[in-house]
């Protein structure tokens, strides 16, 4: 299974020509959507969002990734390999948090070079080709690395910041539900939230936040929009008050 | 065939995260998008909407129906199997047309548990496998029951509102052209539309009603977009004038 | 490999209907979605778009096009083969830049009736089963036509307009990079930009234009939405300044 998380959108014409390349590449291989809207620009958020969503999937899968604000420029294409799984996007810390929580991981460089690479567009030139060589099972073909190249200590376990609103406003942390005390309670945009079990445990317009169904802290209001009614976004700071 | 109609929207996790399910659990089966915007929350707009699509698709196909407000909580998950196609998804109302419109139909409550089963994500962890299992051909993982149990005899045969607007900013009603009398005119907003055959037949930024491919009653604007001309959205109330 | 190019969005039931037309008729043949949000009703710059990226698919592809204001009315459906390619859709012009283009093409019209023809939706109806017989290999079910028939001389070889806005905001505009001058500059809006490499050339904010990955001048800022920073959308003229 060849995982697609980008901040491309799926409407234009980005999605579907990596898809063309995997599917004359890796025939026959599904490829699923997981996120298209990642934050735009932004690896840093991005890369907690990957993390938490990564693991549900099972060992094998490749993951094609890009959020890449400096594609054309000097950052290394790599492939990591963690948790059985296999990631190939651009080295800018969007793999930092599957890194760092994966008990082994090895790092390549890229050598590969298409026939032609596009300053601007290294999914599908790159990065698609390599996932669809990975997806039938070859050998990366890159040069094994030591791992810390590119890495981001400096960079929290968790995220304190809304990292993505999905369709219905909802609104995810970077936090693991996992780490928080049972009984912490979140800030954001002067709005304070206790932590409730599910939507339908509350009234409706009451705002809440609880553990969604891959293990963040997600703040959501019951038959409203989060966004809305509590004024909050990608980037806004979330704090854990005890 | 399995398809898809949720109000999950595409770009996010969730659409992506039932698909790798179904092509893990059925694989090779085609899981078509039909609608991942269906009126968020609101099962009742959403049934009038599934009903006047799913009889378009063929005999044998598998919907994976997820708007689901009250998840987490006491509704009942359930298959329908009406037309010679299953429906999978929440006891709440959204099965009501299909079943109503159906000559036979039967019911079954779901028994199959799975593994980890998350608070507020049942359309990848309870109704997707059971999908799955039905799309190859399995029978289903529950207890035949008395038809009775959910439904909703006060619904209407038709619903006079907004239930869908497309990405073009027509608005299809939940009322199925056929039983409209041939010159009656639809009242919304203020605004009174008499019948079209199509587009083409009127001069640019004129508002009328006309069949749409499916058999609803819609609202359009030619060359305009009839939500933002006439104010309409999904819940407005459509009245019939003889 | 079919490719659909259309202005019908991907939530709502278009294109998940022809999809499973596709699917049923040309069973294991992969579908791409390169572009569901074309100019909405607008055949002359989807026309600038489709021909910057159809070129990019392998020969053998087969399009099914659809920005289609006129269905219902008098507009002919047709088949095009060029760059050993099909383009199936409406003969209102969307095929006309690809045609130009091309060293050889051939045309036919459509004759093949299917057996219900909705009024409004031909894209499932006629052109996803004839793309999906060309993509199995049968012969074009129409009759080949001289080539006259609905071409459009008078639209220039390039095209000085906004015809596509993508998800990060970059503009697109139907000039071909490879036809203006290396030092050229573009202006539109009141805005005067220079050319670029590419986006990790310029300080942030700065808007520049570039040759996008399909060969397209691109208008863009660098880590900013270039439609809103400039107040450019799709049909915003665009002046080549020497």
């Amino acid at each position: 299974m060849i995982v697609l998380f980008t901040d491309f959108g799926l409407h234009g014409p980005y999605t579907g020509q990596m898809k063309a390349v995997l599917h004359q590449m890796a025939p026959g291989i599904p490829v699923i959507d997981l996120f298209a809207d990642a934050p735009v620009g932004h690896p840093k958020p991005s890369a907690y969002l990957l993390a938490a969503y990564a693991t549900w999937f099972p060992a094998g899968s490749v993951f094609l990734c890009v959020v890449d604000p400096g594609v054309g420029g000097m950052r290394q294409p790599m492939i990591l390999n963690a948790h059985d799984q296999w990631y190939v996007g651009p080295d800018n810390g969007l793999f930092e948090l599957v890194q760092r929580r994966a008990r082994q991981a090895m790092n390549w460089d890229i050598d590969w070079k298409p026939a032609r690479l596009s300053a601007s567009f290294h999914g599908r030139d790159l990065f698609a080709p390599v996932a669809a060589m990975l997806a039938r099972g070859e050998p990366p073909p890159g040069s094994l690395r030591a791992e810390a190249a590119a890495r981001r200590p400096d960079w929290p376990d968790d995220l304190g910041e809304i990292v993505y609103v999905d369709h219905f406003g909802n609104a995810m942390t970077g936090l693991r539900a996992a780490t928080l005390p049972a009984d912490a309670r979140l800030a954001a945009c002067d709005h304070v939230l206790s932590r409730a079990r599910t939507f339908s445990d509350l009234p409706a317009g009451t705002g809440f936040w609880y553990e969604n169904s891959n293990g963040l802290a997600e703040i959501a209001v019951n038959q409203g929009r989060a966004d809305q009614t509590l004024g909050i976004s990608i980037g806004t700071t979330v704090d854990v008050l005890p």
